[in-house]
């Protein structure tokens, strides 16, 4: 018998006739002789319609205030699945955030989780029931509610994973597993079985949003096995895990893309200390996101200093970057909002060399012009101009043999 | 400075513009001064539309479930009203039942409150805040979610004003007050400045549905001042107090006319011991609520024996009737589904003879035949062929000068 934390989303409890598909769902696995516990968001739209309702009254609403508010749409899930499941004669009970008790911090509208007191959901799971469980929310220690941030319905399920020490947190989602790249661009992309870690959390980074990134890196810290599977159709998904448990690691798991880039090029600047920081400092004060970062050092004793940002704040990261440059004699700034980012994915990398030199081999023969480089770990991604974004994706999918078993 | 509990129902917390106009109000009875707590129904047609999904799931819902999804209906008006008041400036927080906290029995659906922990409210009053509270609900020893029951707002507001010992409990409604009777009926009806305890007890139960039963016998036994006024118009309401408080009673304060009301009579039963409860026993065992009971004995040894039951329930409880009277051998069962109750009530009776026989002479003069008479200590009431039903409530209404001052 395994103890398995299931997780469904607001588009998969959007509607009764959802949520008794989710109890049909349920009543299988329990059938399988499986204890459950079952996370659940807002159903779909509901959470945007209190939004609404709040942001008519004061925008932004008042952060405590939206907490209470948000909150209700868990909760709503919680008793009309917990209602489903006892009309198919399965034992269930309901618990918000603050009955299990799931204490967070007091950062309202993205607390974080202190502790989890699962006594209760344990007494109940020994007596048979299935336990449902809001997502996304939980409580201060004063009592106040407090809610986790959009898509927190995920961290709940791998947090009460980790501390009911589950065999299994399944996610279940539109989509029915991590696909080796994006199907839309690469018909022949393939689900991947198994990942680890470190690759799906690089992968969710760049832009593959199958999963919330701190539920996977809650997963990592605490080791718990993490599905991702749909909820519209049978099969097994993929599991994200450590490394340990994946016989042979593939070179690379993934090829992701990233259209949401910009870059600003400031060339030019004096080759000395503190010059990024001069240059990056007004950008985080004006609460920009920098995403990749390049410095090359010239011979002349000057250097060409690149970063990319989110479209929509290139303008605004252009001004401040004209302005900062001007103050430091940097020669000239220039910026390209028609690029995007492809990378390459896998834990193969650690233990294979020339990675980077056949991808870059197998781009250049394709002609696209590498405009940025950036590499980490168990990552190498670039930029490219927009237009040769799905061209450069399916060069690396079929370079790397991704398509395969 | 008073301290005051005002409570808001669905329909004048229905739409965002309603619960900005209930912020104004708020802020205009906070700057002469009082502090005030604040209890909210859930927005008009929350209860109905949630209670509509469960159903669609599982009829009827299981009751602690149902407790839990029909209380996020109030926390979603605690939130956005206490985001309206903050909206204009004014310090305000919200408290679900289960954070006051309302310690409630574990009847799901309806519960009855054992005791409220106002700890928490006090210190916000005290710290200048507006305190906005979810009524309907609370939660039970265990902590698990339990409503009130229909109307329990109404309940949570008298309960609140009592534990904090507030001035005033005032419920605001879609009537300016509790008037002698149905304006409708007689448009020279009158709003009453002010009625005792009992008085509104017997008006509430006998068809003037202003305000929860309950919540007057709560009011009444705490000596909770209770103001009814409208939420749409402004004006003193009717202030619902004890006897003491009323300088002088009038004779009758009101006039009542409940038109669903049957009666079923059965003659010719035996006169011995036994006899009401071998008639009325099956019918209870079915669920019929019985409201006027009356019995006369004859001369002969046999009696006649009438009572009333709800309208949509009469053809059952006739039927039962019939069952019953073939064992002990009545003579015959007769009913009447056309029949209405009209009520004169008054503290003023207590003291003054000659109230029922004036009552009499009106109608008699009206050539109003009374079918049943039923009296308590503070009221009168009679049955009558629904075709008199405005004619016997305009006759008494002006037979004891209530449309005068």
């Amino acid at each position: 018998m395994s103890l398995i934390v299931q997780k469904y989303g607001g588009t998969s409890v959007g509607t009764v006739e959802r949520i008794q598909a989710v109890a049909l769902r349920i009543e299988r696995a329990r059938g399988a002789g499986d204890q459950l516990v079952v996370v659940v968001s807002a159903m779909s739209g509901e959470t945007d319609r209190l939004l609404g309702l709040a942001r008519a009254l004061h925008n932004p609403p008042p952060a405590r205030e939206l907490d209470v508010l948000l909150s209700t749409g868990e909760q709503v899930t919680i008793a009309l699945l917990a209602i489903a499941l006892q009309a198919r004669g399965i034992p269930a009970v309901s618990y918000t955030g603050a009955q299990v008790k799931i204490l967070t911090d007091e950062a309202y509208n993205k607390a974080r989780i202190v502790s989890i007191d699962s006594a209760n959901v344990s007494a109940d799971l020994a007596a048979g029931k299935v336990v449902v469980i809001a997502g996304f929310q939980g409580v201060d220690a004063k009592g106040n509610i407090t809610t986790l941030g959009r898509g927190g319905s995920d961290t709940t399920a791998v947090a009460m994973a980790a501390a009911l020490k589950a065999d299994e947190c399944q996610i279940y989602t539109d989509v029915d597993g991590v696909y080796t790249t994006d199907p839309r661009i690469v018909p022949e992309a393939r689900r991947l079985d198994r990942v680890t870690y470190e690759e799906m959390l690089e992968m969710a980074s760049l832009g593959a949003k199958v999963l919330q990134i701190r539920s996977v890196e809650f997963a990592s810290k605490y080791h718990v096995s993490l599905r991702v599977l749909s909820s519209f159709s049978d099969g097994p998904g993929t599991l994200i895990t450590t490394e340990d448990n994946i016989m042979e690691a593939a070179l690379i798991s993934g090829v992701t893309l990233n259209r949401d880039e910009a870059k600003i090029t400031v060339l030019g600047v004096p080759d000395r200390p503190g010059v990024a920081s001069t240059i990056l400092g007004p950008i985080a004060d004006a609460n920009i996101e920098v995403d990749m970062i390049v410095q090359n050092s010239g011979a002349d004793g000057s250097a060409d200093f690149t970063f990319t940002v989110q479209r929509n704040e290139y303008d605004k990261a252009l001004a401040i970057c004209q302005a900062t440059s001007a103050q430091m004699q940097a020669r000239v700034v220039a910026g390209d909002k028609k690029i995007v980012k492809v990378s390459i994915v896998g834990v193969g990398m650690r233990s294979h060399a020339g990675i980077a030199s056949r991808m870059f081999r197998a781009l250049a023969a394709e002609t696209i012009n590498i405009q940025m480089i950036s590499t980490s770990e168990i990552k190498i991604s670039i930029v490219v101009d927009e237009k040769y974004a799905e061209l450069a994706v399916r060069t690396l999918h079929s370079e790397f043999g991704l398509a395969e078993e």
